[in-house]
């Protein structure tokens, strides 16, 4: 029986390193905690209108539909797939993590027929591969994981993307990981539909899902024969509320949250987008420069890895749990166990948003190299550290 | 085209006395702004823990599946209806606000079998015509709603649960204005199923949505022969997240916004619910001394009326967003306006949670005065405040 708490809420000061959520930055937090105000008053819908065209600037769009769904991120792909499919139409989805077994069931669900390609966790799929699925099975949408946040693989979208369409398909993807640390770019790259989460490299804490859809994905909706089974995701009455003359009310939005997504794409775009792309891209190579000084080895090919989203294997010997445990408890740091067939076997090291410092790097490396010393592992003291300052002071 | 901001987000300071969201708490607002743990961190865990124990004590109830759905109230709805309800079964519902109409919408749409029932915006079900309606479609699921949010009725419950069971079937409520506010005793009344949201009684921003399910909704949920629509609302799988020996990753929980409702639960227990109950009442009593001095009259029966939500008939010849208008800009008073076959003749005026204060009401009554004076309606000048103070003062 849990007793009522009497303390007030006061949680532990963490460094957030794991597969998100990031660490959130004081401006951000600072607008979380504003003053509510009404769901209709004129300055949130002035707010709302200001966060739809920042997310545009995110993620590279002049689409019109493009918002923050009232959930987290699985809530953004279930609107995706709920909006686009209705029961009975084709959906083909490359699995090769987590995510993309996830959307294939998403997508069963609501009655689509399904088919998968699949790559074992940490490969991406190649052109062809897709295509050949794609000329076979003439699906309506076909969905894929731009960065699987379960295994650290960065999925190529471009030359897929040309596949996809060439055959009259429309093509879905997942940026929960990406968006906000490496380019995504939807109209360069013709896509029909994204969505994303807020607590990863945009390090703003959960519950926001911004999606993103192309006008030819709109007009699929409008050319729907069946209601979208989910009312609080239908995207036909969502939209009138983001947007449009009446903003007419559908449901509450969670206001607060929104003010802190506001705040942490502002940041974004202050940084400039560019900048921040460069400065994942350099704290991810100055953590590898450590990690591979001890020893350790990345479960993904260099040329597919996702700089925000390091995952490596454990070493032999080592045990999963204690590390992660002695990392939490004696140096605040949070780093994610794997997912599915990678439990046990890797670590998930992210560098996400607020969160991809030299600084995390440094702190990181030093707090590994300690709980490694008493696992009976074989290193060189002080190699990670060494390494990472040799790669950091060669780029600066 | 919405220029990029440049301002950090500062919202007016506003006192939201509309059908919510209500005033928040500086300490919610704090927690809000807590520094973000992980959604697997054990401090975290463990808040969540103390989550549902505090909405059990809310609810009343001892039932184990009680938890904060991570979306708005709308979201709470879908939650409770797409867990019982599998297509082709059979669900009464009882529309009499538009709540109700969107209660029947969404079964509708997860391919239940609805029939309605109807009384006009205001008015509430008698127990022999949900009786005769149970008796006549024999449905599994009766959905009612217990505060309608759209006209400010208060449905009673006990007698009405014992019809339906008597039938054999399940009963689903919509809390989400009552909750906090008026007593809801899931287990007294023998109640199914119910939800609510976070910003109306319990004065957190929304954001979530708390439900309450009883050992037969969970065994019916057990028993379902289709998987549950909807991934993100399954609760055969976030059950698994918020409690079991597991606490299996299902989605990252919006987390901040848990602190803030973990605040706001622990202050409503802290005032203890006895004392809450009564001073929505008193403060309702208060205003109702007042408008009725001014001569407005409420749109609902004394009987049914919900104290935290007061929709009084906007008099002839006084226009309802000049009123609203003033209200907002001039004094930063939100209330709102009707919805459905109630707009533009009525305003509901809520004294929710934090906001129903005896300061509030005299607030609203004195603005409101000064908005009448110009349109021309008749009334004595400053009989609103001379009769609520004299109430207030009779009963302190």
């Amino acid at each position: 029986m849990v007793e009522r708490p009497n303390s007030p809420v006061c949680p532990p000061r963490r460094v957030l390193m794991g597969p998100g959520p990031s660490d959130v930055s004081p401006s951000v937090l600072a607008a979380l905690g504003a003053p509510t105000v009404g769901h209709l008053d004129p300055y949130f819908l002035n707010l709302m209108d200001e966060v739809q065209q920042m997310l545009r600037e995110l993620f590279q769009t002049e689409n019109s539909l493009t918002l923050a769904v009232s959930g987290t991120g699985s809530a953004g792909m279930e609107t995706c797939i709920v909006n686009l499919v209705e029961p009975g139409d084709r959906v083909l989805i490359g699995v090769n993590g987590v995510f993309g077994g996830r959307m294939a069931d998403v997508a069963t669900r609501y009655g689509a027929e399904v088919r998968t390609i699949e790559r074992s966790f940490g490969e991406v799929f190649s052109t062809e591969k897709v295509a050949e699925a794609v000329r076979e099975f003439q699906p309506k949408l076909v969905g894929l994981v731009h960065a699987e946040t379960s295994t650290g693989a960065c999925q190529p979208i471009p030359e897929i993307s040309k596949a996809v369409h060439d055959q009259g398909a429309m093509l879905l993807i997942d940026c929960v990981t990406s968006l906000g640390g490496i380019p995504v770019e939807i109209d360069e790259w013709n896509v029909d539909a994204a969505y994303s989460g807020t607590q990863k490299c945009l390090s703003c804490p959960p519950g926001l899902a911004p999606v993103t859809f192309s006008k030819r994905a709109v007009e699929a909706m409008d050319a729907r024969s069946s209601k979208v089974a989910s009312w609080y995701l239908d995207m036909s009455m969502v939209r009138n509320y983001w947007s449009g003359q009446s903003r007419a009310y559908h449901h509450t939005a969670p206001i607060n949250m929104n003010y802190a997504l506001h705040t942490a794409l502002r940041e974004a775009l202050d940084e400039s987008l560019e900048a921040r792309f460069e400065r994942h891209h350099q704290n991810h190579l100055g953590l590898r420069a450590g990690l591979e000084a001890l020893g350790l080895k990345y479960a993904v090919d260099e040329s597919i890895r996702l700089p925000m989203l390091n995952a490596v294997l454990i070493p032999e010997g080592v045990d999963d749990k204690t590390v992660r445990g002695r990392l939490l408890n004696e140096f605040g740091i949070e780093i994610g166990g794997g997912l599915g067939p990678m439990a046990g076997k890797t670590w998930r090291i992210g560098l996400m948003g607020a969160a991809s410092t030299t600084s995390n790097v440094l702190l990181f490396l030093a707090a590994l190299e300690n709980c490694l010393q008493s696992s009976g592992y074989q290193f060189t003291a002080g190699a990670g550290i060494a390494a990472a300052n040799n790669y950091f002071s060669n780029v600066n």
